[in-house]
């Protein structure tokens, strides 16, 4: 594989879907958030685990995909999620992200059966590559076992980057299991493979091994702090920094992640529509929400300019 | 709940689909494959898992629902599976599957997300049953957590009839655990809740307890004979006809199902086409399908008028 240039920052969020009282996309005020993020340095991973894009049909995702760039925000700065369970969706979600302009798509493996093979998964991505046919795409991969119960042997991310040298460019790990994500890094990371971490937790240490960053859910409350300690990575307070982020995260991750996101956003925006979430998630009772925000309070969290 | 009378047979099949060399639907073969399963006294319960249902964009789904009721197959024997991980993907689905005269539809959970709360899966059939808004409406949920990683307690099952009694009206029980079936015949097949087992190997223990019958993979090859025990589960040589029916069950469920049921039509048909499977299955290779007719040639397995 030779290095492949990219536009693409080493932060990127998997935006958060804002849904109106109907229960529909609020593309107003996603495109809003999206421009947020994108003046705190962020680029966008729209349509992750965090963006519930599973959760809405394919049209949605097609439809929400062309605002956001009709609205201007930059698809050179978009990785949009467009793995699925039917190869055929996946097609159309990848070409209409790669006619779009989006400097990348973040595949997740076809998720619904278990147990499948590694020739299985290469046919997916296989078939992917030849329907799309456009010499402009680039993948990455998107390990999330536990969500998907599947993984990806370091044998099978070889098998695609060989196979596909110009079109399988990096991955988002989001194993959680930072010795996995460093045998991929040792083994793909020297070749010019795009490594970025699922979490900020990771981002410093992930930085340090070779890595390009990290696509984080916290990104979509916490993006300037992120880029910057991506940015700074070698400077001397990058340790202090990595503990800062931490800290925020943790308040997080200890809480149903994506329901407690969006209140934060409600809450700070002062806007309390943004707390909706589609089946089979729910939003946070009123106890966890003030819980949330008091934690959030003691640790100082704002979110500027929201 | 008071007795919801239902026009769908004991046995429902299913139905696997046979694809092209393409890799799209045939809806001609699988239109044929349809009439055998009716003539030999099955339903058709499909896109289910067997089906690679979830391989299939929803709009191939609503194009062969579509066509094989134009072909002339009976709704009144269908139970087609429309549950999504996107509720708007529910939603078209079962609307489809009520306008067409379905007798019921198979609902899987929205399965992406791990570890949601009975409160987010009930949230999700609520929303299907209020965006259908269809009195003829009769769902049958499908547990399979082999697959989906994702259980129904016997409170939500109970929580939904209780919401639902004239909508919710049974269950496909494929977890493989038959004290949770038991559990559940035993709280609500008294009041009208048909249960069907996920395998014929629980055929008979499912009639005798109360169980509505069997939605099983091994229907798409077996079915004169799967048919008949349900139908005459009361007689003297009925557990001598389970047994039976369990030895060419295991010969398909000690191989991967669906490829293996796929290269035994293939086979018997003497349409080789019939082997292809869309990734992330992957087709018998010669070894392994000249293994299963083997097999099935010791056990005098025939499928007559395929």
């Amino acid at each position: 594989m030779t290095l492949i240039s990219s536009t693409l920052p080493a932060v990127l969020s998997p935006v958060v879907t804002p849904f109106d009282a109907n229960g529909i996309p609020d593309k107003a005020k996603l495109t809003r958030h999206c421009q947020w993020l994108q003046k705190n340095g962020v680029g966008m991973a729209v349509f992750g685990t965090n963006s519930e894009a599973n959760s809405m049909s394919v049209g949605e995702r097609l439809d929400i995909l062309e605002t956001l760039v009709a609205n201007g925000l930059s698809p050179s700065q978009m990785m949009p999620g467009t793995g699925a369970c039917a190869v055929t969706d996946a097609i159309t979600l990848t070409k209409a992200a790669v006619t779009a302009g989006c400097a990348g798509t973040l595949m997740l493996p076809p998720f619904y059966y278990k147990d499948v093979s590694d020739d299985g998964l290469f046919a997916y991505f296989a078939k992917v590559i030849e329907g799309v046919a456009d010499s402009r795409l680039q993948i990455y991969i998107y390990n999330i076992p536990p969500i998907t119960k599947i993984g990806f042997s370091l044998a099978l991310i070889e098998r695609l980057i060989d196979a596909y040298p110009k079109t399988v460019v990096g991955m988002k790990d989001s194993s959680g299991d930072w010795s996995y994500t460093e045998s991929v890094l040792k083994a793909c990371a020297p070749k010019g493979f795009r490594i970025y971490a699922g979490t900020e937790s990771f981002l410093l240490r992930n930085m340090r091994a070779g890595g390009a960053g990290c696509i984080s859910a916290t990104t979509n409350v916490n993006p300037a702090a992120i880029a910057d300690l991506a940015k700074n990575w070698q400077a001397a307070d990058a340790d202090a920094k990595q503990a800062s982020l931490d800290t925020i995260r943790m308040i997080f991750q200890t809480r149903p992640m994506i329901p407690a996101m969006k209140a934060a956003i409600a809450h700070y925006s002062k806007d309390p529509s943004w707390a909706a979430v589609r089946p089979p998630l729910t939003a946070l009772n009123a106890a966890q929400k003030e819980d949330l925000i008091a934690a959030l309070d003691q640790a100082h969290f704002a979110m500027p300019g929201l």
